[in-house]
């Protein structure tokens, strides 16, 4: 066997225990006992440090320097699975397997203390836990920032997004931030001119919100002989390579949120059931990173489905599925229901149009705490003040405030920008789609997916991580991750005059 | 740490990989999308593999003798863990780990293939797939043998349940073959001269008898806090330590099967839960082996439950949950309808008297399959005639025959005796139980199955794995495993006025 093979070999094996993690984690969300948390931890923490001892075993060293002496050899795709190899390797080994493992267990307790945090509202139960985590994250950034010759803020982002980097971000997110408030603004009172909306409210029982979320779910191109969709505290895509595993939450009176969650969900499942199936189980196979998987997901939702089209496709599945309950919702009013935007406490129930500033004021508070600028018991009060500048609104506690996010206690740090970039670049990949299959739009009417699932397939979903981010993104669209089409869009859609969206 | 430490932690974390498998195998029987086959199987053959490599590599071996030569240091129930330790680690270390991860393969592949054989009644489909399964069957049985110094089958027998030998099996099952076929044939002409029962027909929507299900769960103690009740086209009990998980399946039109199926399972439960919880994780801490596991499903179905005086319980329950549809379910006829006799294909459908006779055949089959004196070809028309010579019945197609059951294909050549083994320790476990405590079967009448409970958690779950079977059995009952009792039972509750159950 060659040592390319031995290690394809060796990713194969890593891939299947990621992917024992990815159900067992998926569980835990969905179907877990409480009683079975601990182990649920011990098994995570278990796979976790094997799949790093594994890693990091000194033959991959040596294989991986033997591949790359007869890199000749290989094929495109197989040079850059080698170099993604490469690039696991040099973040795992980065890291001592002691740490590995202290970090996914002391994640499983933070998560813990976070649920009871949250109910509670009370930050002191977190808090230590939350240090914890810090501590943990910053020994990580700086051991793999050392080791890849970057800032610890910059090695953490590198875990999420191959080679994003502060500087790339800060002049982006320096424009939003000067530009954000004021389209806030100017959004709402356009709105407030428009006149009221009435609420969505009704009874829309859970069975049919499912029924119709996984109608859509099919409409939208979702493989259901590989995924599921099930019900969580919070949404999420998950499950493994093959078995894509999307939830949703349910409220009786408002079918409007779990529906568009699915949607959004739906997204980011397309991205991973359309990576390329000769490289499935392989580094080079795996979806880019979170900057374009949440583009995907915002693809979806924001810009092809909130739009007059696809409300022309929902009008009628959400009539049939609610008979009576759904009546006056037709697809201008749904339109209107679905682009309405009003200043929130909480990032994920936030409108498109308010939503980077939930992710500009976490941006700040991460990179401070990482580099040392903000202890986590400031880190209340620096969020509300936050809050108070970019929203204007009051933080009536800490449920609403900073403890609303699972991201930091489960030691995600350096993730939350790639949801901000991710809107960012859907933008500009459904302007470059729309321009190139001019059938998109009129399918979306439809309920046909097909020709936008076509042009994604071939232009994001296929290239697995055979290119760069900025790469896709230049040969889908011709240039590099900016903001001109997204702010072109919330222009368009939110203060223009409504009918192109 | 000392060698004993050093080992206790290894065992951890195979507890965490096997715990892992069990949670992901429970998956696959419950929720898992078709197209995620192929992956599962190598998430499983990985996490087994590695299991696999981390017992056998060469410092166990090296911890297990420094282990043993500082004994004396141990508490009891150390040293049973140390026992239970080299007792693993000799069952790996006979058996390579290509032939381990093959096996993991192999059984998920022929069970995907038996699937759709007996979908199709069509043996042919499954042929090649479980002689591959009989040839790496006998290969592990012929190498752990070697290793054990023990037949190849007596080996297999030693994988599910520790120290069963085909020499103490044979004289029981000899007895059996002799009474049982006599048994059947009185069984059935006593029920006949007590007239025909009319058949449980009904409506019995699914989420009612789920509700009964996990009711009577509570009452029979299971800790749902620890576990769950879902569904799968077979009824089993798996999960992980601390997260036990029992199915059922439904059928609108009748709740007989299912209601029993879950109080089956929660016996399994039962004996899960209440395992020593100090020594959760380890070896010393797990279930003894399968026949005292299926002595606690059968003790509390068929000792505890088809009694009059659980039928008292239950018919207040049923008319609850069914209403009218309960009418007439009174419980002289619901004891009736739980204790009927009728020679049938499907084991797992089989009432308590003609149960053996599958088993028998099994054993019969399994036995002459692994001493290489019969072919995989020959299986049907072997299990038809054996069939035709127990029951007295003509199998109609393989899907009623040979493919009904999942062992083979799984690999499990071995395991089926202790089925009517634990039958067999079920009825002498009763037996010395309520002769203990007099407040047994007035409990059971009451819905309380406390007084039950605790002396099984006294006399069985609490021991784990410290003592052997038949020393746990002589402790509890006052003699190792013999027929007896069960002999005892079957002929008072089906021969007998009735009354005494």
């Amino acid at each position: 066997m060659t040592p390319y093979l031995s290690l394809e070999r060796l990713f194969g094996r890593l891939r299947s225990l990621n992917d024992a993690a990815g159900i067992l984690g998926w569980d835990a969300q969905t179907l877990m006992p409480t009683g079975a948390a601990e182990g649920r931890a011990e098994q995570l923490a278990t796979l976790r440090g094997l799949a790093h001892e594994l890693l990091v075993a000194p033959t991959t060293a040596d294989l991986l320097d033997a591949a790359e002496a007869r890199a000749a050899d290989l094929d495109p795709w197989q040079a850059a699975n080698l170099g993604e190899m490469r690039r696991a390797y040099a973040h795992a080994v980065a890291v001592p397997g002691d740490l590995v493992e202290a970090e996914s267990k002391a994640a499983s307790a933070a998560e813990m203390a976070w649920r009871e945090a949250r109910a509670r509202s009370d930050f002191a139960i977190l808090r230590p836990h939350l240090a914890e985590m810090l501590r943990l994250a910053r020994a990580v950034g700086e051991a793999k920032g050392a080791a890849l010759g970057l800032a610890p803020y910059d090695a953490l982002l590198d875990q999420y997004d191959p080679g994003l980097r502060r500087a790339r971000i800060d002049p982006l997110f320096d424009r939003l931030r000067a530009e954000i408030p004021g389209l806030i603004r100017a959004a709402c009172e356009r709105q407030a001119r428009q006149g009221e909306l009435p609420p969505v409210s009704g009874a829309f029982p859970v069975a049919a919100q499912r029924a119709v979320g996984e109608r859509l779910m099919g409409d939208l191109g979702f493989d259901f002989a590989r995924g599921r969709l099930d019900t969580s505290l919070h949404p999420f895509c998950g499950g493994a390579t093959s078995d894509v595993r999307i939830t949703t939450r349910y409220a009786e009176g408002d079918f409007t949120r779990s529906l568009m969650g699915v949607v959004h969900e739906t997204g980011h499942a397309l991205y991973e059931q359309g990576r390329p199936q000769r490289w499935l189980g392989q580094p080079v196979g795996d979806a880019r990173g979170m900057t374009l998987h949440e583009s995907q997901s915002l693809l979806l939702e924001m810009q092809a489905c909130r739009t007059p089209e696809f409300m022309r496709h929902l009008a009628p599945v959400l009539a049939e599925a609610f008979g009576a309950e759904a009546a006056g919702l037709d697809p201008d009013t749904l339109y209107r229901i679905y682009t309405r935007v009003a200043p929130g406490f909480i990032r994920v129930d936030a409108d498109e149009v308010t939503y980077p500033a939930h992710i500009l004021l976490r941006y700040d508070l991460e990179r401070a705490m990482v580099d040392g600028d903000l202890a986590v018991a400031d880190l209340p009060g620096a969020f509300d003040a936050g809050v108070k500048a970019l929203l204007g609104l009051d933080v009536p506690d800490a449920a609403r405030g900073c403890l609303q996010d699972i991201h930091w206690p489960g030691g995600a740090f350096g993730y939350f920008p790639t949801y901000t970039l991710g809107a960012v670049a859907a933008a500009q990949l459904f302007e470059a789609a729309t321009a190139a299959e001019p059938d998109i739009r009129p399918g979306l009417a439809r309920g046909d997916v097909a020709p936008l699932l076509g042009w994604l397939r071939a232009n994001v979903h296929g290239k697995g991580s055979s290119q760069s981010t900025d790469e896709i993104l230049t040969e889908a669209t011709g240039r590099p991750l900016g903001l001109d089409s997204y702010l072109a869009h919330l222009n368009r859609r939110y203060l223009g005059d409504g009918a192109a969206a």
